[in-house]
């Protein structure tokens, strides 16, 4: 099995992706889902689903719409000092609108920027408590005058419904392998972008290839909120279906590689992820579940329980630029997002093939007279010989090909072939 | 939830309890629980029990009882060389009646002393054989010249009975926690005096507490057969009831912190004991279950198997003072007994709220229009905001408060006003 | 229990083995297991087992029988440069018969020797494809002139049967404790000759245990095919009956101590080996499964599955010497084969006697009436005393002998005889 990380096409969706205004619910997450379907082609299906504002989902009510055509502020002279138009994080997400003639006293207590990074934008929302205000660099909040400011948010905050999509591939089993991601943030790189991006392209792959043993499901929600719409609507199914799941977040820069587990830590999806990671970036940062900020939160949750853990690059919140200005598409690559395919893509072919297979005869069958041991008895058998040996040593029906892997110290996926051969020759079978 | 130790009033109450002459029978056992009951005050119950000597509890016989009124060694000038009125610990415990006139070379295989020690008592006992002796400093010893010498023990040693007592506080549950101490050693201060002037204050305590969950028992036997004849009465009931048992022995000096497991160290009294330890006294000393010396012998023996470990202050057998008459009131203190209660304390409270929870909702409920998670998202939540989050994500049944403590990191008595929050706005319920 | 290893009588039995050619079937096998027949007395039989060639066993097929007469590489002056009259191992086992007449260079591909080891013939097989070749050192090797050669090899290669033996000891159960080794190598001395003459000294040892709680078996089969065999006839009786095994192999030399752990690691072999040498010979080396060379393969293979491990001295494959004519008689001694015996016996012993036990009573016993617990108290028993009180303690019905003795960091076999007295007492029970 060939690896080649689609790099460059990734970064390519990015930049049509990360422009986007969205939030958790109104036209921008429509806009981003149809860039989505574009590129997934027309061989795969995106189901786009809505469900209307003031549904009730578990614990949770779905809000009203948000959407924003502009918004700005404006000195006396006219000049606007903080424009929409320029940064789509100027507004303060959910903002209801507004419009009107401030001191700069009256409006401070609307204002959020960072003293600590004075040329950044940070990234707020007020998504359950009605509310408006601007983000602006330090610098410009510096600069801003006493006086009077017209100050205008050209948004709509009504009843509508909230936008999510899902991809069901379908495998020879019903039973289903999951890489969930959000789309929800406006115009930010790691913490938005990268995920769709990845799972678009993990989707692409997964469908190219033939022989898929389990069903896939991938998933496009609005964060927290949208994985909990999400659950409402399909727990029991999940539950009954799902093997491993996979929460792609942070997943585009190429500072690191990251592993959050899930709740227990116990699942095959964390050993999975652990196993690939170690083999194919064994510096990776371990964080434990209570480091745990996104999705995972509601698919780990007691009373839902599925098996996914992250795989993150580097994790939301442990990065400078994360929920600022500066999380934007240069701090993402070709090679960050490449990096990340290539450890989701081993992961996900890793679940789909990780089979308990039972051996057919007592004993070690006789390799020789089938090709697959030399002839001649000298010191020490060959290493391919050894790999077909352990193999058959612990397929007892109780020990996975990832198990096998571990015990051996050696990659799960170059074990895959070698069973295919014994398969070949009847001396497996699948439990 | 304020810990307030009575380190003052329950060393007061040591210096009343430090001079009786106490041993595993006889009046000054009887002696001991009057004044403990007077302490207790008339609200709280000290029930007495006496058991004949010859009933036969398990495998053992209770022993004739023993009481004494005089003991002394008189040189040939009719000195007192060694004088029972002086220090209480002169005498072997449990010696016969004697009456007798010895050359010093006659008396000297009934001669206790310590080589090391010079100027120590030895407490010497002989429970269970027929034998008469005195302990005295080696000092003394060494002054001793040849010659003859008048031996007096005024002792009885006939049919009586073995006294014991008992505390019960009843509370919601009839499953109990249950604390033991012994009352059995003459004048010694942190192997005897401690344990049951600790064991009172912290009954005073918890009967102080309106809404016990679970019941308490307060144990004070004499050590060994006084726990096998508490065990032979009440087995069965401690068995259906008892979910975690505290030994108190040694709790009086200021030197150390330690723990002693249970036979196999994996009770909820363990696991409580090592939290509390860790958060409260981080430098405590881990013994194994091989260094047992007291009643968790009984308590967890194979064929009794409850639930009890050993905190203690310095281990019997691990100061040098220890079974001496240097094992005095000098030894422990207000300081000493104090933090003694500080653990005791909120070991007992945490294993009385040491509960299971469930989530009311599947993924994570709204916090927000609860009051519960500030309105606007920003990058990084509250300190309690997480610690709620992470009671919410481990309050799956299976984790008990001490558990999600441990995961979280945090001390478990610091969940519980958590927990009480939670609990009221009905988004947790106990298993 | 005394153990008394029979070093010397070891290593006389050894020198009289290891000049017999032997292989996986023929008159060496027959010869060799007459010669430990002769060894073991007429007290004890070894069961002679034939298994015609051609014969179906799990996998495997028995290859037909190969005996050999004579073999040689003469020079156009009739000088035999290669003589198998001079070394046992100057043939590949397994040739088929030939008489040539050859140029050097036709026969190179027929030769085999070991550069790096000028002076060593190497032990070269083919067992299942037919082959012939001649094995000889890097020196003889290098001092061959181009010219004409005559070869020849008197062997036969025709169906006949495979030999293998084993001897049966009842105890008190029909419950097994099984040592296996192999008799199918030439000449050599570790890795063939230490195996049959260590077992053969165990079963005489096992046979003059008056009361044997377990009973014994001990396998001498040709390895690999001679095993597969073995277990085809007799795998359903040994799944039923057998509680413990060891493979010996490479048990004569006097260089380390190893342990090879079952498939899993978790049999009450690899309990009492690992035991035994911890106490026995603490440095030994551990090895992994996938270190394993020998019997335990088929043993330990998931269809076949039985509690075996492996103990040995210096490991196959991890000394020079192995599988070269250098393995020979100086390479092995009394002093290792009686160090190998140490073990051996300890483990076996052990295995026997490794029962689990119960109190019979309640809280401890009244040790003191029965004469096993000093009667003055002091500040601390002996340590016979504890020892008692420790198995006490453990006696729960799950802790087997092996367990309290690691509990306690004592040998296992100290705890016996203090069982023992329990026992006498009525104080234990066997579960």
């Amino acid at each position: 099995m060939q690896f080649n990380a689609p790099g460059e096409e990734m970064y390519g969706l990015a930049t049509r992706y990360f422009p986007i205004c969205r939030s958790i619910t109104g036209n921008g997450v429509r806009e981003s889902l149809a860039l989505l379907q574009k590129e997934l082609g027309s061989a795969i299906t995106l189901n786009i689903h809505e469900v209307p504002s003031g549904s009730h989902c578990f614990d949770w009510i779905v809000p009203d719409e948000w959407n924003i055509k502009d918004a700005y502020i404006a000195d006396e002279a006219g000049n606007k000092v903080v424009d929409f138009q320029k940064n789509n994080l100027h507004v303060v997400y959910y903002s209801e609108p507004v419009n009107l003639e401030l001191s700069l006293e009256e409006l401070q207590p609307h204002l959020f920027s960072l003293p600590n990074m004075p040329t950044a934008i940070p990234y707020i929302t007020s998504f359950y408590k009605r509310f408006w205000g601007f983000c602006l660099s330090q610098e410009q909040r510096d600069a801003l005058k006493p006086g009077r400011y017209k100050v205008v948010i050209d948004s709509t905050l009504e009843p509508g419904s909230l936008t999510y999509a899902d991809i069901l591939l379908p495998g020879k089993s019903k039973k289903e392998i999951v890489v969930s991601t959000y789309v929800c943030h406006p115009s930010m790189g790691n913490n938005e972008t990268s995920g769709p991006v990845l799972v678009t392209y993990l989707a692409k792959w997964i469908a190219s290839l033939a022989d898929r043993e389990h069903s896939f499901r991938f998933i496009f929600v609005p964060e927290t909120i949208g994985a909990i719409v999400y659950l409402s609507k399909n727990l029991e199914e999940m539950k009954r279906n799902v093997v491993a799941g996979l929460q792609a977040s942070c997943v585009g820069d190429n500072r690191a590689y990251s592993y959050l587990p899930s709740r227990l830590g116990n699942t095959v999806a964390d050993k999975a992820a652990q196993h690939v990671l170690k083999h194919h970036a064994p510096d990776f940062v371990r964080y434990t579940f209570l480091k745990r900020g996104s999705d995972e939160r509601q698919y780990c949750s007691p009373g839902v329980n599925l098996p996914f853990c992250s795989i993150l690059r580097t994790r939301y919140g442990d990065y400078p630029e994360y929920h600022t200005s500066l999380d934007d598409l240069n701090l993402i690559s070709a090679d960050g997002l490449g990096g990340a395919w290539n450890v989701y893509a081993r992961c996900l072919l890793l679940l789909d093939k990780n089979k308990r297979y039972r051996t057919t005869t007592p004993c070690e069958p006789q390799l020789g007279r089938r090709g697959l041991y030399q002839s001649l008895g000298t010191t020490d058998p060959h290493l391919r010989e050894r790999a077909l040996a352990n193999i058959l040593a612990y397929a007892d029906g109780d020990h996975d090909v990832i198990d096998i892997a571990e015990i051996c110290g050696v990659d799960a996926l170059e074990l895959l072939p070698l069973i295919d051969l014994l398969l070949h020759h009847n001396l497996l079978e699948a439990v």
